[in-house]
Formats: C-alpha cells, structure tokens, sequence
C-alpha cells in the first residue's frame, strides 16, 4: 500500500520523503537517487560554491531534484538563488535564517518554498513569508539546528498551520531515521520526513567510507551539539543554531575551548589539519555531523532501499493500528 | 476501545500513562487522582523529606499509588526507601544515578521497580539492575534531564530491550502532553508514557495557579535548561543533568552568570528571594520547572479528563490507521 499523504500529492512524488541537502554530501547523485526510488532528493547549497552547483545539477542529470540553501549565507552570494531557480528546480529549501529577503523571488518563479523551522518563532516567519512546505526541525537532527525537540516542536507546528495556514504542508525533521520515526511523525501531525544522517551512510552519499562507519558505529549517546566545527573552519553562524557532530577526537579536544580555537595563529594551523583529515575521511581528527538518529543506523545500503524499508516499516506500524498494541517483543 | 499495552496489563491498570513523581508538586492528591483515572500515580519523593512522604501517601489514603525518587539524594538518605517500600507501593521509580544501591531491596520487596534513563548508557545500567520498566527520558521533559531526545532514545532503547531484556517494559518520558504524543511513543516502540508538565496544569497538583497559567501561557520556545534552579537551592545535582524551566525574569537574571549566584553572600540574599517568591506561586521571580510541551497545554483540567482525552485521542490516531494519511487540515 502506498503510505501517500499531502505532500505526496502535492509534490507528484511516491513517498513522504525529502533527503536533507546536506553541504558537501548530498551532491547531485545522492540528490537524484532519492528522487528516482519515489523521494525528494535536494542537492545542499551549502556555504555557496556555483561551479559546485553547477556540477552537481549536472550529475543530477533529467531527474527532478531540489536545492537547499543556508539563509544566512546565501544573503552573501544571493545571485546564487537565481542560478539555480534557471534550472528549475523540484523545490528551493531555505533554512537557519529569515526566508523573508528570497519568498518573493521564490514565490514568482512558482518553484515551491520549503522553510525549515527551529522554534515557533520560526515557524510563524515562514507562514508570513508564505511558505509552501515547513520543515520542523528538532535540535536531535546532526548538523546545524536549534534547541527545540522534533517531538513537541512538529504537533505545536501543526496546531500553528491548523489555525493560520490550513494548506501549508509540514515536514518532520530531526532524529528520523526508520519506519517508526517515520510513522510517529505522521501520527504527530506531519505530511512527510526529512531525512539526513541515514542517508550519509547511502552508498550515494558524498561521505568517505570512513564517516559512514562512524556513524554505523556510534550509538545515540556519541553526538555533541558543539560550535567547535564551525570555529575551524570560520564560518560565522547566527548563536542559536549549533552544529550536532560525533564525539570524536577533534570536538573532545577544542570543545570547551572555543577561544583559544579561535586565536588566528592556531586557528589557521587547526584548520589546514581539520581539512586534511575531512579530505582523507579520518572521522576521528575532523568535524563528523550526524544526528542521534545514528543509534538506528546499523548499515550502509543503496537509497532506495533506505526509502523502501522506511516506508515498509512505517506502513506496518500505521497499519497494525490498536491492535498491535498488546505484544510481546520476543 | 481501550488502549491495552504490556504496562496496563503488567500493572493492573487501565490506562498506560505514569504520572512523573516531581518533587514538591506530585503529592498524594494527584497521585491518586491519576490512579483513580486509571493510571498510575506516583509521589514525588524529591530530595527527601520523610514526614512529608508519610503526609502525602496518607493524603493518597486506600488508592494504589507509588513514589519516585531522585537516587543521588536517596543515596544521602537510604532509610527513607525503607519508609517507602513499607507502604507496599504499586511502584518505586529511581531516577537520576545508578540504581545498583538500591536494586537488591526493592526487587527483594516485590514492589515493581521502575528505572528512568536518560542515555543509553543508563539503559544499559537499568538493564542489569533489572528494572521490570525503564523510562527513556528526553531532554524536552520539564525539570531535570539528560540531552537525549525522547524521539530517538525510545526507538533505540527498544532495540536495546528487544535484545538483551525482552520481557522489561519501555515507558517514554519528555515531550508527551496530549494522545498525538501517547500514539507516537507507543509506535516508536514503548508500552506507556509518563507525563509531568501536563498534570502540573491538573486540578490535583499541587502548584499554585501563578505556576499553572505559566505553563498554559508558555509556548514550546519559552523553556530553556539551566542550572540556575539548582544553585539558588544549594542542589549539587550531577552535572550530566539539567532542569528544564520557564524562560523567566529570574532565570534570565541568572543563566550565564552562575559563579555570582553561586557567591554565598549573594546565594543566601537569592535562595531567600527565591523560596518566597515560590511560596508566593510568583512565577516570574521563582524557578518553574515546565518542559517543551507546554506549547501544546492550553488549560488547566481535572487529571480524569487529562487521562481520558489523551487516550480517546490516542486510539483516533492509532485506529485510523493509514487511511488517515491523506487528509486535510481544514
């Protein structure tokens, strides 16, 4: 049985699933790969790079994907939104600033909007700028996000959308990584998932093999929401929003110790190290962001198969309904 | 139809909701409130005051109800679990700190011995202690708490117990105020929910109004977690483990500069300032513990209804099964 909702409809896709546009991972093959197993695959727009865009549409090839944008920095380049509206694209996500500066823009090209929200705050700027889509995302998600939990932030976003913007779409991102987040976040009020962390360890993820065992390896307790990965690589990140990354070697050693990271001379040091380590996939001495979904993450396998056994497993879980309630785990 | 799981029948009870012993403000008439509604009521056994256990488990009179107790400040007063298990308890729930101090008595008494977790770390230690229910508790719950988000520590300590303890009951705690939050929990693989924030705004509590219509008037980003609270009252709670409250003029006084409050000239002037402001029911100078879901509590209610709305909206969400994905909001 398709488990089709609202924004299966609305987008023409066959699943409620959106992959997250991870910067530097989720380039234009992971992107596609989502869109061909029934999902909507976004390619990251990370800290804004064109030629790298440019390539990545390319790989994506004539399969319908996304992008995603970091607000905040795409203020800086923002001829970047209409390079990649020229291609027009699935959708354009904004998160992790005001969309308010990009809706009109959005809106004309007739492109659905997507925001991703961290707070009620949030969530009512993207209904005033006119949002298509809102992506609730819980600060268990890896990467940038906020403080709020998916599970109280999606059914308080609902309730928002229920009052203020009845068409408006809700996406449930954050700690999502198999059929039962899935299920709970339609059950909570959501049309669809977000999925990020899971798909890095997708045999289409742009993530070296040493990243993807990290995150197979690490339970939920492994993760740190930490601004040291930001500190090393200098990028200027609004102070609610904190990057969640594994434990690692290299966020033990600065996190607590921000200032000194941040001193120019050891600074320029640390990061020549962080990239060399990211560019080799030393998931022990670089920044490594994966939510704490990665307890849930047990293996690497092709997207298509992530989508299809997401899906299975959600569709059992909604459709055993109440009498599945009395059970046994043996 | 009611909504049987492994907690109900395992317990007696009808409906699988705990209610979290907190401290000072889960006596015996909310205790029994809950219980008489067909949960389990529990008495918060806070940092243990022997005459006030006695009082509120005679106010509860012939109702079956238990107690929680916060098990770092147990450890400093390990008489008063005697006290406890001498009124045969329908449960004894230890939370925050190792269980092993106590595991051997209160597994020897019979009584059915609840552990809340925070990590899976803890589950792990809950596990050998042999808790017959482990409570996985995320960090949006009101009070103290870990970092884990409920969202993903259910699922992945379900795993855990499908594994190593199949027959331990799983309960999840944080975030869970109405039947959307129940049915997700139980789909992410719990038997029941324990609940606090929204049986603070019950009749039976015993909060003074000022704190009630805080919570009713608080959104889900009024909340942050803070130590302040606990250097105010001399608590030295481990430093894993932070209370979740309201955003208000005394927290924003104080968060950020914890060393000055912690100055005992100033503490003394503060804790006095503090506790009268408490007594008073002031809940703009005083600390009002309240978690994430006070964004989806809009009154104040008898437990009963809190109990049967929850679970009438619970099975809705349950029995439509997944014909009730495609559907509007208007």
């Amino acid at each position: 049985m398709p488990l089709r909702t609202r924004l299966t409809e609305r987008l023409g896709i066959e699943h409620p699933i959106i992959s997250a546009p991870m910067g530097l991972l989720a380039g234009g093959k992971l992107a596609a790969a989502v869109s061909h197993a029934g999902g909507l695959g976004l390619i990251g727009g990370g800290y804004g790079d064109g030629d790298w865009l440019d390539r990545e549409f390319a790989v994506a090839g004539n399969v319908r994907v996304g992008c995603g944008f970091i607000s905040w920095s795409l203020e800086k380049k923002p001829e970047l939104l209409d390079q990649v509206l020229a291609r027009s694209p699935a959708a354009l996500m904004l998160s992790f600033g005001s969309p308010a500066p990009f809706a009109a823009r959005i809106k004309q090209s007739g492109v659905p909007m997507i925001c991703q929200v961290q707070s009620m705050a949030h969530a009512r700027e993207a209904v005033d700028a006119g949002a298509d889509v809102i992506v609730a995302q819980g600060g268990e998600a890896g990467g940038h996000g906020g403080s709020r939990s998916t599970l109280t932030l999606v059914p308080e976003v609902a309730d928002l959308l229920a009052d203020a913007a009845p068409d408006t779409l809700l996406v449930a991102a954050g700690g999502i990584a198999d059929g039962r987040g899935l299920a709970a976040a339609l059950i909570l009020g959501a049309d669809g998932v977000l999925i990020g962390s899971r798909l890095i360890a997708s045999s289409e993820a742009a993530a070296p093999p040493g990243f993807q065992q990290a995150i197979v390896a690490a339970d939920g307790d492994s993760t740190i929401k930490t601004a040291v990965v930001d500190i090393v690589r200098n990028y200027e990140w609004p102070g609610e929003f904190s990057g969640r990354a594994l434990r690692n070697r290299f966020v033990t050693s600065w996190h607590g110790r921000e200032d000194v990271l941040a001193e120019p001379a050891i600074n320029a040091d640390e990061n020549e190290r962080y990239w060399s380590a990211f560019r080799s996939g030393d998931a022990d001495n670089t920044g490594v962001f994966m939510g704490e979904a990665a307890g849930l993450i047990l293996d690497v396998r092709p997207a298509a198969r992530i989508l299809d056994d997401m899906v299975a497993q959600a569709e059992r879980a909604l459709g055993e309904g109440p009498q599945r309630i009395v059970r046994s785990r043996t």
